[in-house]
């Protein structure tokens, strides 16, 4: 039987995602909100029995198998390892949390409790063009791999209040939202890892028409970053939220004997002896939207905070978790086979090394090494560089009980206090 | 009257631009090629009258009174110094010279010899597509210029034999042949110069079936290199040549208010008030190929040596010079405005500071200043770690007496001794 599903998140995403799991005949059972009005709202409109904006409320149901953590990035980590301890199955939204910290902490819960399924929500692994990229690649179409160019362009993420997409301290930016999935991507297809990192971020729309009051935007909306992966490959990657008019995503891959792209959903390549460029998958008929029975009043928002290859992918990666659960007579209930190329949370936490690294560059002005820790002590100086806080534990159940009060992130490194929700402001405004 | 013609080079891109150049009515009168034997293959097949080995045999014939130099990088500086000390006016092809030095050397002749035309083939400037982007900007349309964002994709640049394509100390690769016509544009279209850069180049391609013996090409084949420009903006380039399957160029400027993106000959636009992207100007009409009476049999080395927007580009700049001579009756007997906007020798060295400053990144892996000298040196420093050599004017007569003798470019730092001909190879083998 399918598990039941509480989900942590009351944004746009939330609202395309639940028609389709029901689609899918999961069924929803508790929906958490940061606060009990827009969980309210949430459950009214998705018809959701139960709300609440109290972790554990969700957690300790006993309808409540799997959880889906749909909300800002800074809360990721607290609510995965909780979930887990409690014995829930968990899929994460990207990034998998607000550094390679507290991501390394939820790799310890996941290692803790190997019956529990814990992904991430990187998705274009389960897209058919970037599948079929992969094999292209292992079965040598382009040869060894040398470069890896890779382009976003679309318009802005920011919505029309403030929320966490504006601050860079709450997990927000293109980097995070966008970048996260690009560097998972590639190691998937290429099967190799950065291994030093160069990068440039930059916060150009401080302010909106709407948001233009006490606090401003501080999040990158736009990065262009360089990885060398251990295979001696080079990755460039402009991620451009300036760009009206769309999403547009191009993956490339070039090897001595040719390349190959993926486009949106579609796959082309193209070998040194071949005349011109042959489409190998033709993503047209892979939109999954139809079954989602969506209100394409929503869409304009999920389209910036969840371009169609992502959202698509989600489907997917919800499909394989559906499979999981419908044939699972294994050892734990559910069969891995469906899932086994899902990317888990030691996946979850090489992307955030990388993500560090890049805003360490972005700072420093040098190249960077990726460092994977498997010890929090190892971290300590790279969190130290990172100006980002060493969020406890057991802030959970602050969190919990008073969510609108909960332990802020902490301060930049000019800062030596840290700022209660009255002072955010000020350390916005002073971020650049 | 038009002046006469002396061509300094035997290239592909000379069998393109001979025929265009009757066919605006210029006398192409001479022709110098490294080997007389090169020299005169071209002049058979081009009829042209006279060609020789000996720059001065072109550079003191009357009837040339305007010199092509199209022929390799690092002959450039010397032969335009002592084509305009001689009393000629000078189009070079680019990068101007090798290094910032030699382009200083050629910028002081520039300035010695006002009377006379100097110009850089950067092309790009008299497209259409760039001048309305350069308008357009001006006039405020996408406000304040945040991001530019480059991609430039083609195939391979390297012959069938070894040449100076092959070899990054003369001037090869894909940043000195490709980048050099985007940091024009940009700077020309944004009216910004950049003053920091960071560079990432490879040769990833270092043998090819035809290329493999003890000469090893170490010349960039890719590079992706970052520009802060000093009214705050930031380019980020990709320069890609391992795109098998045409030339790819498209050149996003995005601001404030909306953004503007030349891909290939035609503009774009988008405000933020703006439905839909905007065709503002249709470069497919621009073509003037047909003009040159080409032999289509040459154009495939020619288009990825000289792709369709540069030698549209060079073509125009040609109809340029060609309005300046013709309502020549000024103080000098041509006139300024046909060619005001054309790329002087400043502009090269401008352009070959940033060039030679991303060199200086990508080996430094760190971010370096642009610094455009005034004074030769200033540049002593720079040519130090540039490893590049500081080539003796006096050297020209050698060439012109033994081209195939002639001193070659110096050591890279692991070498204490100028290499002559015969150690070229493993100078280039040890490079890497």
């Amino acid at each position: 039987m399918l598990p039941g599903i509480g989900v942590f998140g009351t944004g746009d995403i939330v609202r395309a995602l639940v028609p389709f799991l029901r689609a899918k005949g999961f069924r929803v059972e508790a929906v958490w909100g940061r606060t009990l009005e827009a969980a309210e709202n949430v459950a009214t409109e998705l018809n959701i029995p139960f709300h609440t904006n109290k972790v554990d409320d969700v957690l300790l149901r006993k309808d409540v198998d799997l959880v889906f953590i749909i909300c800002q990035p800074d809360l990721h980590a607290q609510i995965a390892v909780k979930a887990l301890g409690i014995g829930k199955h968990v899929l994460c939204d990207r990034p998998a949390g607000l550094c390679q910290l507290e991501v390394l902490k939820m790799v310890h819960a996941a290692q803790y409790y190997p019956s529990l399924i814990s992904v991430i929500s990187h998705g274009l692994r389960f897209l058919p063009a970037f599948m079929q990229m992969k094999r292209h690649l292992e079965a040598g179409y382009v040869g060894a791999v040398n470069v890896c160019d890779v382009r976003v362009h679309c318009g802005s993420m920011i919505g029309s209040q403030f929320d966490w997409m504006c601050s860079h301290l709450m997990g927000g930016g293109i980097l995070t939202m966008v970048g996260s999935h690009i560097i998972d991507a590639v190691s998937f297809v290429t099967g190799q890892r950065a291994t030093r990192v160069h990068g440039m971020m930059r916060t150009f729309t401080k302010s909106t028409e709407k948001i233009n009051g006490i606090r401003w935007i501080d999040s990158d909306d736009f990065c262009s970053f360089q990885m060398i992966l251990d295979g001696g490959a080079c990755v460039t990657a402009t991620l451009n939220s300036h760009v009206a008019g769309g999403f547009v995503q191009e993956v490339v891959v070039c090897g001595s004997r040719g390349r190959l792209a993926v486009r949106g959903a579609s796959l082309y390549g193209q070998t040194h002896t071949d005349e011109r460029e042959q489409l190998l998958h033709d993503g047209s008929a892979d939109d999954l939207t139809h079954l989602a029975n969506r209100n394409d009043n929503s869409s304009a928002r999920v389209n910036s905070l969840l371009p169609q290859p992502y959202l698509q992918g989600l489907f997917r990666l919800v499909g394989a978790l559906k499979e999981a659960f419908a044939t699972g007579d294994g050892e734990h209930g559910w069969l891995k086979e469906p899932v086994s190329s899902a990317a888990t949370f030691e996946d979850g936490q090489y992307v955030q090394a990388v993500i560090d690294a890049v805003k360490l560059s972005s700072a420093s002005r040098q190249w960077e090494q990726v460092t994977v820790a498997s010890d929090e002590n190892e971290l300590n100086p790279l969190m130290t560089r990172l100006n980002l806080p060493n969020i406890n534990m057991s802030s959970l159940d602050a969190l919990s009980q008073a969510p609108t009060n909960r332990p802020q992130p902490a301060p930049t490194q000019r800062k030596t206090t840290a700022t209660s929700e009255s002072h955010l402001p000020w350390s916005f405004a002073t971020k650049h």
